[in-house]
């Protein structure tokens, strides 16, 4: 198994200013070809740290990537920390050079000395051109190991990964002829993680030969198969052999086999059946809306919706009976089957949601107490709602609302 | 300085399958109080890796805090190599096992063997109790340093580290009388990153005692002045100088040195103005309603709004007209205007924003390119329209639309 630690470099990641979007998009790509990623690690700018790090790494695994720190300015100190760790010296690179002059010409920038200086590289690596910047990868290969230091910035990292690293990689498993670990991902919707467990009942023949992993998630329970084995076609087969044995025992529960989420499949959906939706939203305030939204190619089945956060905007604009706001409250069966109903009408839409309810951290009462949260359905047939009891926190009671929403509509579609 | 180090345990995130925000969020909190976040470190479910990082870690720093593999299934084994590497053994807790009955009762789940074992914990750790899920996080104390071990699951691992984690550690600060590193920040609206630092003119003396961060976000650049001092109180008196010297210079972009963001201030000028607000949204979807929606006590200015995502909404439902949609298009300024102006009259707000563009991957033009945005705003006495040229990405220019549009309206209040 080709064992790789990922190294992220820069202070904005120890402070949390920066998520290491890199490291994970890295992790995912080179977990699907059949590498074990054996750890990631975060450390600031600092040169010793960095040697260390790499001294560390080098003991226990066979391939280290690096990411940051490679750009002009004076906190970029990883291209030293190479050249120390290394024993090695910078060398200007002629058609490096040549290429960035190229590179600042094209956009009518200077090339500053500070510029030209990015054409010096350790003399013992060899470059993966970047495409798109001016940094180029270096990988350099040691006692029978490589590590490759790529450019922090997302979009330069994953051209250079994509045009070289990862082919590299690819072709370094298959002539290693190792063993590889390989996963398989489902997404399930309406069940919670414990009972999730209890219906696939796996043993402990299973766990000998698999990795089983549940990840929690507004959108559904998310459940994740690992295997390892001498090659990637053995790992595949085994991989379906398990997916065959117990995957049927949750097939009322699956959305996806192939890592689509909620949203997704449910968009996917309406845009097969050619049916149109609209939502009126309270408490999530157009959460629901902006994820939908969110989808390129939403507006094949969503038509918009009606933001009715205050009661005035419920009965004004969204028809909703002043009698049943006074009878029932806003949050109510009756209250969220008027929206749903009202809303399919006004925005004539084959499909409307409607989402109302108390999503804290004020407004809660005995009887209806914060997060206590009604969703309706409506459709040309009839008009549905439901009560959800969620938690205390006001991001958590809209996230959970507006997915529970989303399940109704799934469900209906299915 | 309290040197922390974050250790993220999960297949998930070594695989790629999941980006750790939580290390991040951690991270961001644990730097504004003082502390140094020493190294942020990935590692697969495997019992010996926890135990060997934990070991590896308390030896470069002070606390440890763990994130993770808390749950109640099979691959949650944090437990386990807790009570394994401190020598300790799993105890009933009562007071657990009650709180989890109520728990799962509450929520109408069976409360089956599976979940009752959440009650076990190691006998030697402390618990911090988790309000809003089922494994509470479990503080050790050993050779003067600590470890935390919190779950995984980002609203509970948020949840617990504000209400017990973060005040542990800033009074374990104030108690040690060590010295500490402290950010202040700022929030700038309206000016570019290279303008505002020419606007600060820092000089070598600065830099000597301080550290200046620029962060460019959708809402602003974020400007981060950083020291270290022997203590707490010292750190802070430092910062204020800096703060008296330099601040004034940029006084006119200052949106907040509290730590507020455009959205916060701008509620609380409508708030303080006794002024409501009503929103139409297109290309956003309802991004900006969930936006403002997501504030506690937004319901004191926010009435609702349109998401006018298909035309047919524009014309239907936000009364655009069918010849301003055929004569200047959906994204013009003329559609913008009647979106703002419509939409404070049916809602009837003092003001009104709206939003119409071409947010990406499709549908651009020559003429109008993706990335085209419109924004409205309209009051009693005007309304206006600005146009804006954002990026290629569709998630960016909706995030940028939605601020635009709040510092239109926040310069309006101002």
């Amino acid at each position: 198994m080709l064992n790789i630690s990922i190294l992220s470099i820069g202070d904005e990641l120890c402070i949390g200013q920066v998520v290491n979007t890199n490291a994970s998009w890295l992790a995912n790509q080179l977990s699907y070809i059949g590498c074990n990623i054996y750890t990631i690690v975060n450390i600031p700018d600092d040169l010793d740290f960095i040697k260390s790090e790499i001294a560390r790494l080098s003991e226990i695994s066979d391939f280290i990537i690096l990411t940051g720190g490679l750009g002009p300015t004076l906190d970029d100190i990883t291209k030293i920390a190479l050249i120390q760790y290394f024993d090695d010296v910078l060398v200007q690179n002629q058609d490096l050079f040549s290429s960035l002059k190229v590179f600042f010409t094209k956009r009518g920038l200077p090339f500053t000395e500070r510029n030209q200086q990015q054409a010096l590289v350790p003399s013992k690596c060899k470059l993966l051109s970047n495409s798109i910047g001016t940094a180029p990868g270096m990988l350099f290969e040691y006692n029978r190991k490589y590590l490759v230091s790529l450019p922090g910035v997302p979009f330069e990292m994953k051209q250079i990964s994509i045009e070289h690293l990862i082919p590299f990689i690819k072709q370094l498993i298959l002539s290693r002829n190792d063993t590889v670990r390989l996963f398989k991902s489902y997404h399930t919707s309406g069940i919670a993680e414990s009972l999730l467990a209890d219906k696939l009942d796996i043993n402990q023949e299973i766990l000998d030969k698999y990795s089983i992993a549940f990840l929690p998630s507004p959108d559904g329970v998310k459940l994740r198969f690992g295997t390892s084995a001498d090659n990637f076609d053995q790992a595949q087969n085994m991989l379906k052999k398990l997916e065959n044995q117990l995957i049927p025992k949750i097939k009322d529960y699956l959305i996806s086999a192939e890592g689509k989420g909620l949203m997704e499949v449910t968009a996917n959906l309406l845009i097969v059946n050619n049916q149109t939706l609209s939502v009126a939203e309270s408490c999530t305030g157009g959460l629901l809306g902006s994820l939908i939204t969110a989808i390129p190619g939403s507006s094949k089945f969503f038509m918009g919706g009606i933001i009715a956060y205050d009661n005035e905007v419920k009965t004004n604009n969204l028809a909703v009976k002043i009698e049943t706001l006074k009878q029932f409250g806003a949050v109510s069966r009756e209250t969220a089957i008027e929206m749903a109903e009202n809303a399919r009408k006004l925005l004539n839409t084959d499909f409307a949601i409607s989402i109302t309810g108390i999503a804290g951290p004020d407004g809660g009462t005995d009887e209806k107490p914060v997060g206590t949260i009604w969703v309706g359905l409506s459709s040309h047939k009839e008009t549905i709602a439901k009560k959800y009891m969620f938690g205390a926190t006001r991001e958590l009671n809209r996230t959970r609302a507006i997915y529970s929403a989303l399940n109704l509509l799934y469900q209906k579609l299915k």
